[in-house]
Parts: C-alpha cells; sequence; structure tokens
C-alpha cells in the first residue's frame, strides 16, 4: 500500500508491513479508547484544545501553504480541473477561515451533559435524558482541506473521536492542518488518538472505516453523489448523509410581489452549485402573468437558462425550452431552471413531494394559512416561508457550523451541527426504590 | 402463498393471484398516501380514532376471545409450548389493558407541531425546530396480540400510518384486533390504510416489509434474538431495536446497605425474563463482607443460582459457583447471576462498558461525586442511582407506552415512545429575507 508520509504527532503511524485493515483497525481501537475520555473532558478542556488549535494554524501559515502547494503542484500534474484545484486551494483567506472557525466553535455552548425533562413519576422515580457524545465519527470527504478543521473541531466540542479520510490530492494540507490540530490536543491535556487522519491514500481504509460498527458510530461522508451512494450502499455504520438538492419556490397567488421576485432570483442565482439552491420554481396561475415576465428578464439576463410546463412556454414564448417529465426531479446545479404553473397551493405541494428530494423548500406568501399548511404538509428537512432556499445552512442556523446535511428522516435532519453528533441517554435517580 | 383470511374492512384484501412481493407493495403504498394525511390529522381526530378503537374492543370481547380460541388451539395442534401459549392468549384481564393502553395513549400531550427554540438569526430569519411524524413504521413482532394495540396505537398518536406483521401463530387474534381499529379509524374519518395488519404467513412478506424503503421509513422489530439479527442483517430501511439486556447493579462503597439489597433484590429477582433484569452484580471489596451474605441468603431462597469471581466464591463459599469469562457476557433470562468483586468506582465502569449490552446499568450510593461519574462515564441508554434496573421501560419512564427499546445511540436511546416516532424539520420564517 502507498504510505505518503509520517505523521509525527500521532499515534497511529502506519509501518511498511501492516496491512489496510490492520491499521484501520489500530485507528478504530485508538478512536474508541480516546472517545471514553473525550466523553468526560470539561468544556474548558475542549475549548482549550480548539483555541490552541486555531493558535497553531495562525503559527503555522507557511507550513501550511508549503504543505498545500505540494498538493497543488501533484494535483497539476495529475490533470485535476480548475474548479478541483480551486477547492484544494489553502488560501490566506481560506486559513483565516478555518482559524475562525475553530474559535467559533470554542465559543458554542457544550452540548454535552447537559440534562432536560428531569421530573418525578408516580412511582417516586426521577427521569431525565441526557445529551451525550456518539462516540466515534468517520468522516470521509473530498478535495476541501477546510473540512478537516470544520469536522475535527464540531466532534471535539461534542465529545467525539474523529477518524477523517480526506481525499488523496489534499493529503499534505491535510496532515498540516491535523499537526496544528495535534498541538491543540496535547496543549490541553486531550489524547492524540481524539483525532486521526487515515495516513494512507489506498482505497480500502474507507472500505474498512465503513464497516467496524465495534469502533465507528458514525461515518458523515461528504462529497459527490456517487461517493456518497458507494459508502451508503456499502456501510455496516449508520450514516448521516444526504444525495440530492432538488429545492422548490412556491409562489403563492397571495405573494407579495417584490419579496417574490427578490427571493426566486436569490434562491436560483446566488450560487449555482450548492445544494440550496432552488432548481424548480412553481408559480400559482393566478399571479404568473405578474411575476414570470420581470423574473424572466432577470433570469435571462444572468444566464439562466429556463425550461418550463406548457403554460409557462405559453406565457413566455421564446424565452423558455420546453421542459420534460425528468426535468422535474433533476438537481441542475447549474444556470438552468424548470418552471412550472400550478392552480393551487394543494398542486404545488403534491409536485413537491413527489419530485422534491425532501432537502428546502420555500412559499412565498402573505397568506396565513397558505403559509401554515405549507410548513406542515411539505414533508422537506427545511420548510420556509418568504425566505430563500439558500439560508439552508448550519451557519445561517445558527448553529456555528455544520458537519453535513441530512434528508434522512432518523437521527438528524436538515443541516446538523453540534447536536446531530449527540444521543441522549436516560437518567433515572431513587432512594432505594424497586418496582413492584 | 397461504392466505389466512379476508380482511373485510381493510383495503388491501389479497387475491389469490397476487404475489407476496405485488401485495407488500400495494400495503406500502397506500400506506405511504395514508400517512400524508395522517401528518396532518388533528389531535382531535387522532384521540377519537383511539377512543373509538377503545370502545370497539369493549364491544368485541366474544368476538376476540373467539378468534383468540381459533389461535389457542391451532397452537396446541402444532405443539407450542405452554409460555408460548400463554404469551398468545388474549385473557380478560389482558384485553381490559389493550382498551385502557388506548385510551391512555389517547390522553398523550399530540408530539406533532410542537416548534421549539425559534429565535431570530443576525440576518434577521428566524429559524426553529418542528416535530413532525417520520411517515410508515413497519412493526415486525412474535405471538403477543397485545402489540398489535400497543404498536398501532404509538404510531397513530404520533401521525404514522403502520405495517404490522405479527407472528402467524397469532393471525386470527391480530385480524380481530385489527378490525376494532378499523372502527376506531373510520369513526374519526381517517384512512382505512393508516393501520394495516399483513394478512398473509408467507415469510416473504417479512422480507419485502425491510427492503422498501421508498414505502418505509422505519422497521420496529419486537421478539427474539434471532429474529431481530437477522432483521437488522438484511433490512435496507432504519431498524430501531436492541438485542441485549446485559444490565449491571454496581453496589459502591458509600452505599446504603439496605438500598443496596432491595435494589439487587429485586433487579434480579422481581422477574427473570425481562431485558432490564441484571445479570451481573458488582460489590465494591469494602463493602462486599457486608452485604454479600444477606443478599445470596434472599437469593438462595429464590432459587437464584450464584456465579462468582474468585473473591466472591473465596467469600460465599459452596453457596456459588466459579464464573467463567463467558457468564460477564451472558444475559441468562433465567434465576442465575454472575457477581463480581471490585476495587473502584473505575473498575465497575470498565467492567460495564466492556463486558455490558449498553441497555441499563445502576449504581448504589450516597457519593455524590461517585453517582455523577457513574452517570456520564457508563455508557448505557439508561443509567440509575439507587433505582432497580427493573423500571427501565416506556411505562415507568412516562412515555405512556413503548414501541421497543433501543440500544442504539443513533436517532432514538432507550424506551421508545411517540418522541421516537417523530423526526424534527427546521422551519424558517422571514420577510423577502435573501442571502446575500
Amino acid at each position: 500500500m502507498a504510505i505518503i508520509s509520517r505523521f509525527p504527532f500521532s499515534q497511529a503511524s502506519q509501518t511498511m508491513t501492516e496491512s489496510v485493515l490492520d491499521y484501520m483497525t489500530r485507528l478504530g481501537r485508538a478512536a474508541r479508547e480516546a472517545s471514553r475520555v473525550l466523553a468526560r473532558a470539561t468544556t474548558a478542556q475542549k475549548n482549550r484544545a480548539l483555541q490552541a488549535a486555531a493558535a497553531a494554524l495562525d503559527a503555522a501559515r507557511e507550513e501550511l501553504v508549503r504543505a498545500n502547494r505540494e498538493d497543488l503542484e501533484a494535483g497539476r500534474a495529475n490533470g485535476l480541473d480548475e474548479a478541483m484545484l480551486d477547492r484544494l486551494a489553502l488560501t490566506p483567506a481560506r486559513i483565516d477561515d478555518m482559524i475562525e472557525g475553530l474559535r467559533q466553535v470554542a465559543t458554542l455552548p457544550d452540548p454535552i451533559g447537559e440534562i432536560r425533562d428531569m421530573r418525578y413519576l408516580p412511582s417516586g422515580i426521577q427521569v431525565g435524558k441526557m445529551r451525550v457524545p456518539l462516540g466515534v465519527v468517520g468522516i470521509i470527504y473530498e478535495s476541501r482541506p477546510n473540512v478537516t478543521i470544520d469536522a475535527a473541531s464540531l466532534c471535539l466540542k461534542s465529545g467525539n473521536a474523529t477518524i477523517l479520510r480526506g481525499g488523496s490530492e489534499a493529503i499534505h494540507s491535510n496532515q498540516a492542518i491535523a499537526r496544528c490540530i495535534q498541538l491543540g490536543l496535547a496543549e490541553a491535556e486531550l489524547p492524540a488518538a481524539a483525532v486521526q487522519v487515515v495516513e494512507t491514500t489506498d482505497r480500502a481504509a474507507v472500505g474498512a472505516l465503513i464497516t467496524m460498527p465495534e469502533y465507528v458510530d458514525v461515518i458523515v461522508p461528504r462529497g459527490g453523489k456517487g461517493l456518497i451512494e458507494r459508502i451508503s450502499r456499502d456501510a455496516k455504520v449508520p450514516v448521516i448523509k444526504h444525495l440530492d438538492g432538488i429545492c422548490h419556490v412556491f409562489i403563492d397567488q397571495a405573494a407579495d410581489l417584490d419579496k417574490a421576485i427578490r427571493i426566486a432570483d436569490n434562491a436560483k442565482t446566488q450560487r449555482y452549485a450548492p445544494c440550496n439552491t432552488m432548481e424548480t420554481l412553481l408559480v400559482h396561475a393566478s399571479i404568473a402573468a405578474r411575476v414570470l415576465p420581470p423574473l424572466t428578464a432577470i433570469y435571462c439576463e444572468k444566464g439562466v437558462e429556463l425550461r418550463g410546463c406548457p403554460r409557462t412556454c405559453e406565457l413566455l414564448g421564446s424565452h423558455v425550452l420546453a421542459a420534460s417529465e425528468e426535468d422535474w426531479s433533476t438537481e441542475y446545479n447549474a444556470p438552468i431552471l424548470s418552471i412550472r404553473i400550478v392552480d393551487s397551493l394543494d398542486e404545488a405541494i403534491q409536485h413537491i413531494n413527489r419530485y422534491g428530494s425532501q432537502h428546502t423548500d420555500a412559499i412565498v406568501t402573505e397568506n396565513f394559512t397558505d403559509a401554515r399548511r405549507f410548513i406542515t404538509e411539505v414533508d422537506s428537512a427545511s420548510v420556509m416561508v418568504n425566505a430563500s432556499t439558500r439560508f439552508a445552512d448550519g451557519f445561517e442556523y445558527g448553529l456555528g457550523a455544520e458537519i453535513g446535511i441530512s434528508t434522512d428522516k432518523l437521527h438528524a435532519r436538515g443541516p446538523v451541527g453540534l447536536e446531530g453528533l449527540t444521543s441522549e441517554k436516560y437518567v433515572v435517580f431513587g432512594d432505594g426504590h424497586v418496582r413492584t
């Protein structure tokens, strides 16, 4: 197997003779042990580690850039495209963001140990729920090195040990970042195995990581749909994930025109690639003739290709192509928008529940009852009234950061922050109580 | 495939020519549609259905007993053992309990639609979380017909459609119960497919139910370990489950002797079969000579076989057999108890985290710091201080009823009631807000 470099601060350095499976098992066992220590680490200790890691990153700017340059050069030599190289690059501004991210997570309230709903039951026992870490979190991601910091900081704050498996093209950058995290852990007297970066680029490491339920409690894959599908299919460990982001804005008949135009513009054109970008615009028939022409002018000016239902085509003429059935369930991640005119709120809700991906959907309306029905009946991780779908992320929701977005319903739904990395156990207090 | 009988009130009657897969797909599709209606059903409507089903059960006592008699006779003819026949029997007292169970669930607060933590973010949007149903819940259980009522009532109250697959030996009883539920649904004008009982005893029905993620959101298996292991292995739908109940009581050096004896007695001997019964007693060395002899007298009088570590054997002599390494990880479900003397709280916690099943563990102590460390560091679904492990169930925890117990950490942990059958989605309110 290929070994890229030794990782001086890690307990997990791999020898040439060790199989990938043995290596990953060793990482897993060390993570499990470290998770026991982290579970009882104090808030002050965890914050000290985060602040010290931030200081270490600040002091290691040159080293980070140097390591990143190695990755960028190798990437260019291996023919990575410009978008990929851009994601890989550690600019001074991105290093600032990582440092700021660590400091922000340090200032978030510690979720661990919170006890809620403690109350007396008829038998005389007192029962409540205590928030605890999940244990060990495995993160599998692609080229962005900043994910190393996002993931490690959220997991550390929530008392979880982490095993990070970044893209092979970012391995030098990730190891340089990991050295800074190690300095932070050491400063706070936390075990080095609290955050471990997988040192091999062998793909078998991923296969091992997702099939060790005895050492890993949950996997968070971040990256393209192909990666996430593969991991979900093969994992023997629970996976927090989202696959598609087919988001809708519905302009209700009671919409305010200005708000509708502002939101439908922003939801599509602020950025084309993110998963929370609108892919389909639904418009109530009674407002279509007033709202679609000014919106079309905006979209055309910004170069957005429009694909409409027959009524949309009739209304907008040559500005719009005919949408196929496939368009309604396509995530373009591109300047393309499908538009459909509907006759009622019911039809809009049905369309969203049928073609959407249960990610993020918004209604624009001034009508109280329509708003209330939309948020109740649309079955998505985020439902919005008079706001752009682009708000659906951890920072905007005040979670401090996000480890990912979930479109599953079990455990965590929507942007996943600290709380999604925790579980709750029952705590029972008695005074010698027995059951009769 | 075998068809036991037609189910007169269900939309899902199966024709002789239909394959099991087609039949289950039809049930799944109907459940998904019904779940949309249930998700927006009012609290009053759901409670009306529960109360009407209770009244229907009360009115159908003779029919229930008759149907149950058919199952019991067939069971006897098929050689079911007495324990099995006892679980299968619908006595007047058990029918009372089912009626009372429905009424209790009707009086529980409706979790659906609850919005929490709604607050303004710096961008000006308001973000909170709304509790929503999971969608469709598949329940797979063995002979107890009362599970039909427990499961259906909790799922209904939490706005979920249910597909119930009971043991083939209880099919007539389950269908008689299901007819009463149907009357309740009809009374409240809720769709019949909100609660569907699988009418075939073909095992392929289970295989289909657990591999339809498009129609089923979660599976709850209830029954023996073999059943649960099979389902967990083969399911393509998330499973809420627990496999083992290896529960501990630790008598700390600062324990009150009376409380220690009362709890260690109750945790083992109140009932031997349940999953929350103690299997291993851990005793601090400094209190062992005072607490173990009186406890041994109680256990011996009740016919509990004791298996001890070497120090326990030395202390208790002929009353105790030598425990093997295997004993520490064995769930006896029988009048057998393993006992180990430890030198510290740390050793007790290590033993529990190593050999336990993360189900329920208790400490008996008057020491505040020991109690606090135990509940923080023992990694189990329920952790208790000065109370019997036997309290770990949904009724005792005030959940009204339980759909099962989870020893997993994701989603639901410990006894699972209404809340474990729900998810939370983000709700965002704005006033035309867009992201910049």
